[in-house]
């Protein structure tokens, strides 16, 4: 075996820190995180060693860089921030500094009275070396020194000047510096990736009044989403709907003349994925839509379902793309014994899947193209994970502001799977989680390292496929508890519309999918109906707005608390100077009285401090002392607290 | 950018295990171990999958496989076995099982009386595909039952045959199956790797006598040794030993006429590190003693240290691989204020190193050419640690039983490192740990996962560098527990002579220095003088070998005691047929008596069990009961107890 190349470059950088499976896929952050760098640094021998992050937008070739410093045992700690949307890569540079190394051996040398000449030429030489590196006016300053150091060769004192000190420190050469092996990838989204409020609803059933509605007629939905303080609204499937095998109300097998059929059999004679449903408008109506949610401070996210209605324009022009029988029919897609005729399956493991991976990309930038940039993409662990780590590493490439949710409620190996992938954010299982123990080991797990560096749950406590038995059995009191938990544990949730007038009816005892399913049927709605949770809503949303410690995925900590009926959560900013405290009643049937602890050690509070604790909810301020307060919730009137904590 | 690569490998393979930083180093094992691999195997949608660890010698390249099978939350595992002395490679490969698949989804539709005509059709074509993949028996075997599949298309129940299910699996097309990206190594050691005791002695005082002893005196060394029950044993330098600035007794700057010099001052007129020491004889006689070694059942271990006195033949022949002062002379080892003027360091990073790398190689190889398998490392922290990885990767490669053991009691970090960077075994802090808790937090760490898969300590009570307080303070009862202690905790220990005879005069109160060191001097013993320990270590040597739960390194469990003055570990084989527990007291002053758990679960024995112990050093046997016993021990008649758990 040949000698390795640069045998001069002998530091030892390892177990380099944040990354995900030791750099095979990209940590997350948004534009403006600080990025914490860790690693072990250390080479042979005794010398002084400096170190550098070195980082650099994925798409430039010019570095930039961050001194690190050493914490203890050879770990060192550096930081940069990253100030553009885009795919960053750092890595980390350590070199000796041999002019620092010669002072500290010199010092020791002198304080044992030793003969200095050869030291002290060896030094001298240094200096002329770096004045031969440096320009400008560093060079003339080294020059300088140098001269003199050459006038008093015996003159060690000359040495400790801070200013040449300082010289040398920049004038350090790098050439010769080791590089870590490997090149770390961020990719750092725009803000709302990370905080964000969505809201989800049928367009087509926008007029209320059971007719099928218009994207002109849905910008009132749009107005009702930006009072209540959401700021994504998510459409399901707006393309053309299939007619063969379409399904009828309830899914029922065949449809009645006149049922709309699921928006999830998507394609028609008037088009597939890249059309819109003619009764919802024009691609022009959807434009004028999108600009309207834009002046409303809200974006528009697309449902992506790669899937066809057997009348899909792709069924006759590739009909390669998709699964055959034995009698060359195709087949529409089963989870035998079920069977979903109205939706034919595209085939990635094909004989040469390359142009539908192709079109895929092709269909997101189409959207793109007329200004959507959040897709929620429906069944992704359906598809290959490859196929999702190049899509979105893909379009990304180009449209850095684009961010896609996986609805993958499959295997834990999946769903992070598809997170490390590429995926912006995830869908969770928190609509099943419900439980204090359930709830806190599972968003203990999401909101730590290593799951939080490439993982951002977005919480649903309903979706048109997701009616959960809490909100069956507990209503209205479960449906505002649910809410908070959902706005508050991350920083990113959503509703599907129908959560606000606290629909709760199953299509049978013990079923999660609602009576009378949006998804086949156009519903009537009295957004005023009594009993509405608008007002709940649009305060949790206003509570969101005005902390910052609730527009972070990673900082939430669990304090204890006495019962088990209650989730007592904290979340505070790396800065601490925002710290909220959160209390839910998990349960809709009873009140519940709990002593719950602050950790006044990590707020960096004394052990008997006062401090006040503000219900941002209810707008009522308690006066707590110490490392324990009271906390009194009641389903009705009081199903949950968000409290301020106020030094 | 293009689109990747094999498209249709869609498998998602993460998270193999056993690995060193997700693969960058390899994983340490000896012949026959059983290497359990663990990987997240999973894939979209549906299918069944099968997996395989696929392994081979890295030398070699033809795959052996072995099957995995799925334990939870799609955790899969296999094992095998590798059965040379050699590096290995193993990965992980996966696929779906289109037949499986195919089948579990028939056995449903069949249940709902679905209509099976087309699901038959594809199951027979399915059938005659790997009928026309297959050969020989199997072929034919799949080409009768395909006929009779086509002579009766509607009998389902054809499909449920086992043989062909047998059929189906061995055929089973690989062409598109899915490789983990990444290959890991194994390092596969010769037994004796993992499992040794060292015995290190200065041949030249083999005599007794205080005369210069020779390679054909120190036999008697090696019976002693081989007495004792040690099998290898370990050299200081036998090169020649410079003139030029030698050291007198107790490391004075001057030697007097006939002071023997240090042995790591090596090279003179006589040659350098391929060359012997000419008062200990010639090569031949090298060879002869290595030989007589090998009639004994020990080897021999050399000291590698790389470092020149001013006399050796490198100096003038190679000054570039040397540090030069200004005025062209070559530069002495210092620390500042230290100076070594009887030692040249290398130049690992000067402007050519790679003839130095080549010149160390040859070095080694010379040695293995004359019958040397392994080699204590001389500080081998102040050389580069791509230096070692390149030279141990080089030398293994030719000669996989050769045996490295880095002496670094540098920091923590570097210590790992160099263990990844490729050494065998290492020294450790064992000799600085020395009170209950820092020992249990020691060798939690380094005998389990992950520093466990690379890192082997080779544990040594002295060396001729260091007596530790404790044997200064605690005489006899210390050296006795602390030998029991090296030789169990680990499975790897030596000692350095002059143990046995409980040596332990400090240079002055307070040193690690032995007065009158043998590094400067050659030494008077009378091995059989009173007190000595020879017999206590070859019991505690004859009990290692009996023991196969002692003969690993990473099997050590502190169930609890109460006595703090005691260190209770048990240790037992995977099979849990030999099971060892130890008590040692750690304080050589006072007895200690105490309760010892037994964690009778993992032996898999039941809560109220009756079973002896069996005290190998004192031969007594004690009926215990249940999960609790008790230890009594005296530091003068029984500093420490080994008990063999007989069921």
């Amino acid at each position: 075996m040949p000698l390795p190349k640069d045998l001069k470059r002998t530091v030892v950088i390892e177990n380099v820190a944040p990354t995900v499976a030791g750099g095979r896929y990209p940590i997350k952050r948004v534009v403006g995180d600080v990025v914490e760098v860790t690693a072990d640094v250390f080479k042979e021998g005794h010398e002084v060693l400096v170190a550098f992050v070195r980082y650099r937008r994925a798409d430039e070739t010019a570095w930039r860089e961050a001194e690190m410093r050493p914490l203890d045992n050879d770990r060192w700690t550096g930081r940069f921030v990253p100030d553009a949307n885009a795919r960053w890569v750092f890595t980390v540079e350590a070199l000796p500094d041999p002019f620092q190394s010669w002072l500290v051996d010199l010092r020791k040398r002198q304080a044992a009275g030793q003969d200095l000449a050869s030291e002290l030429l060896e030094g001298a030489a240094l200096v002329r070396a770096a004045a031969g590196r440096a320009a400008g006016a560093d060079a003339a300053a080294l020059r300088v020194i140098a001269a003199r150091l050459a006038e008093a060769p015996s003159d060690a004192g000359l040495f400790h000047d801070p200013v040449l000190g300082d010289l040398m420190r920049w004038g350090l050469d790098r050439a010769e510096a080791t590089w870590c092996e490997y090149l770390f990838e961020v990719v750092v989204d725009r803000e709302r990736a990370r905080f964000a409020a969505w809201y989800e609803f049928f367009p087509r059933s926008a007029r209320g009044d059971g007719r099928h509605a218009t994207f002109r007629d849905a910008e009132a939905m749009l107005e009702r989403a930006a009072a209540m303080g959401f700021d994504t609204v998510y459409l399901p499937p707006i393309h053309p709907i299939g007619r063969a095998h379409r399904k009828g109300r309830n899914n029922a097998l065949t449809a009645r003349p006149g049922d709309p059929g699921s928006p999830w059999a998507i394609g028609a004679a008037e088009g597939g994925h890249t059309a819109v449903h003619p009764e919802l408008g024009t691609l022009a109506d959807f434009d004028r839509f999108v600009a309207r949610a834009g002046t409303l401070g809200l974006e528009v996210a697309l449902d992506f379902a790669i899937q066809c209605s057997p009348d899909h324009p792709w069924v006759r022009e590739h009909p390669e793309w998709f699964f055959h029988r034995p009698n060359g029919t195709i087949k529409y897609a089963e989870n035998p014994p079920k069977k979903y005729q109205d939706v034919y399956p595209l085939n990635f493991v094909g004989d040469d899947p390359g142009p539908l991976w192709e079109e895929m990309k092709r269909v997101v930038e189409f959207w793109i193209g007329h200004g959507v940039r959040a897709f929620r993409v429906d069944n992704p662990h359906t598809k290959p994970v490859r196929f999702w780590e190049w899509l979105i590493r893909e379009v990304q490439a180009k449209h850095p502001d684009a961010i896609f949710l996986a609805e993958a409620f499959t295997r834990p190996a999946m769903m992070r799977a598809l997170a490390k992938a590429g995926f912006t954010q995830s869908y969770t299982y928190f609509t099943w989680r419900n439980g204090q123990n359930e709830l806190i080991d599972y968003f203990s797990e999401i909101t730590r390292p290593p799951v939080s560096e490439y993982f951002r749950g977005n919480l649903w406590p309903n979706t048109p496929d997701i009616l959960h038995a809490t909100l069956v059995q507990g209503g209205p009191p479960a449906f505002r508890a649910r809410l908070v938990l959902a706005a508050t544990l991350s920083s990113l949730y959503g509703i599907y519309s129908g959560y606000e007038l606290c629909e709760n009816v199953p299509r049978e005892p013990g079923s999660e999918e609602y009576l009378d399913s949006e998804k086949y049927e156009i519903k009537r709605r009295d957004w005023s109906a009594p009993g509405n949770l608008t007002e709940w809503i649009t305060r949790v949303n206003a509570v969101r707005r005005a902390h910052p410690a609730l527009q972070r995925h990673d900082n939430l900590v669990f304090p204890v608390c006495d019962d088990p009926n209650v989730l007592w959560y904290g979340k505070w900013t790396p800065a601490r100077d925002d710290c909220v405290f959160v209390a839910v009643n998990l349960d809709p049937f009873g009140r519940h009285a709990t002593m719950a602890d602050v950790p006044l050690w990590e707020l960096g509070l004394a052990h008997d401090a006062a401090y006040e604790m503000h219900d941002e909810l209810s707008g009522t301020t308690w006066q707590w002392r110490g490392p324990r307060g009271y906390v009194e919730l009641d389903p009705h009137s009081r199903p949950a607290q968000i409290f301020h904590l106020r030094r």
